[in-house]
């Protein structure tokens, strides 16, 4: 027996809309054991991401539903505190799907990836690992933005899309997001670089209009709903529509079509969706040219850091409310 | 002056649904002379798709719209009877956008295409030309079926579905088609080959449970709305979707998005439109391997075929309202 107490946030019933009392509960555990070719991980910070709040719905999506019971699944970063694992060492430091909780097991397989020791652990959150890969292959393989061309990203001050942006401006592109309210809207263009920032809660239609010309050659779509459908409806010839997610409709399960696919057709255009889950094997890739560009300055970030376990659950409701910027975690004991 | 005459249907008005008397009117003038650069072609077969009512609309697609006294356009074939143009000599056979008229004139661009004069004319309508080209690049560059994948067509006793699902077929795919009526499914299997075919007007989502199990490798779309929508409903992961038509919306301008596009993220699928338009520096390519299939007998298609060309909108109509089967065309003169 390890001896330690692994404090964790579990579901108790599948909330409907924002995640409220009596959802989850706190509870106290022994930290588990780690059996032969696992590791103990001690949490330091949980990367709060609106997948975790798909999960909690009972329908499969590219993982499971988080059960009854269950720890609620996210994203994470931790230290190995100890290991009967040879892939990893005690104080190597790894992403894992923590999960909402202080002590997780890690194994050698594609959900656990060792990191350099040294590694900025909010940076890695917020840039170098999962997050960062969403924006990195959801922009380069899908969107693949041509020096010129008018680049559209929605929810655009949040983690994936405030990187998604940059990405496209480091390829020359023209970058307009799409984003709620005039807070986000500058966070886009002063902190992120985009070129124009929409504000959805005035006029999409419009900021369109003005922003974009007649044409969108890239759409990096992470809210689905209407506004999906209203860049649909300006789509260049040859255009291309990255799907990240459809935040629009993760408290309501409600998501509209949109009408406007057959612009596709009318353009030549493509609508792909992915997840980094398939792109594994390419994190490397992703890691070695996000960090580069973090560290000569052509990629920042914000982190929205809340403070304490028990916190996870505002955090969480936070990307739903508006309330957040930027990357949110939660800081861990 | 060549003296010919030349009978022509033009638009007069722009139709609601089907296109009924007085929103055309076949009239007669003079066959133009060709000038410099220009041949004058004699129509034999004119191609009736579906894609020759939408431009009957106002509404700007890969094509700008027929204009109200202009000839009502579409693809068709005939024979060179005068040459101004270097390419061309009497005699000679093109394919080329004859619309409904027994004389246009054609340049040495990409809408006028020489093909052998020993060709057989049906055929190159048919299977060799563009129905043959839509139904070869969608399957083959969008669709990429692999063996023992499942591959879905919608319009399956059409002039494309009946092609695009013979592809598949040949690419080693099981093929489950979707058509309107028993007479249409019992083409789908007992002439084109299907292993199975869906009377959408029966249940489709019955039948997609029954014949595609869990999961849609490729789905070929002709039609668009609640069938686009079911079949996203049981995309595979890494499903493409091949959209060639709106088959569904044509008549009434409507077409409810697919909700379930959500399934293109969940499962890293695509979607993409396509048009032949851009791959006309390919066409020899698809000419090559539909001729070959097609003399193999591994291709195999029904040509409609109306007499004259007063039935010219008779055999229009007849693609909405289910009448016809395989390629629909118009012998002219």
């Amino acid at each position: 027996m390890t001896g330690l107490v692994n404090r964790q946030i579990v579901l108790r019933r599948r909330p409907t809309g924002l995640v409220r009392d009596g959802d989850t509960e706190l509870i106290e555990r022994p930290a588990p054991e780690p059996g032969e070719g696992e590791a103990l991980i001690r949490t330091t910070y949980i990367g709060i991401d609106a997948a975790a709040r798909t999960w909690l719905d009972d329908q499969r999506g590219y993982l499971p539903p988080v059960q009854l019971g269950e720890v609620v699944r996210a994203a994470g970063i931790g230290e190995v505190v100890a290991s009967r694992c040879a892939a990893y060492e005690v104080g190597d430091v790894v992403t894992t799907l923590s999960g909402f909780q202080e002590y997780v097991i890690g194994r050698d397989d594609l959900f656990t990836t060792p990191v350099p020791r040294d590694v900025d652990q909010q940076a890695m959150l917020a840039v170098y690992g999962s997050t960062g890969a969403t924006a990195y292959f959801g922009m380069t393989d899908i969107g693949r933005p041509q020096p010129g061309e008018t680049v559209v990203v929605s929810a655009a001050a949040g983690a994936t899309g405030s990187l998604a942006g940059q990405i496209a401006k480091i390829a020359g592109a023209r970058v307009v997001g799409i984003a709620g309210g005039p807070e986000k809207c500058r966070a886009a263009v002063e902190e992120f670089g985009f070129d124009a920032c929409i504000d959805h809660r005035v006029d999409v239609t419009a900021g369109l209009r003005e922003h974009c010309g007649a044409r969108v050659d890239v759409y990096f779509d992470n809210v689905g709903g209407p506004i999906l459908d209203a860049v649909l409806g300006r789509l260049a010839q040859g255009g291309r529509v990255a799907l990240c997610g459809v935040i629009s409709s993760y408290l309501t399960g409600e998501h509209p079509g949109p009408a406007n696919y057959t612009n596709l057709l009318a353009r030549c255009g493509l609508m792909q969706g992915f997840n980094t889950l398939s792109q594994w094997h390419r994190f490397d890739e992703a890691f070695t040219a996000l960090q580069a560009w973090q560290s000569d300055g052509r990629l920042v970030y914000r982190a929205q850091v809340f403070d304490g376990l028990p916190h996870a659950v505002d955090a969480l409701n936070g990307l739903f409310t508006g309330a957040n910027v930027g990357k949110t975690m939660v800081r861990v004991g």
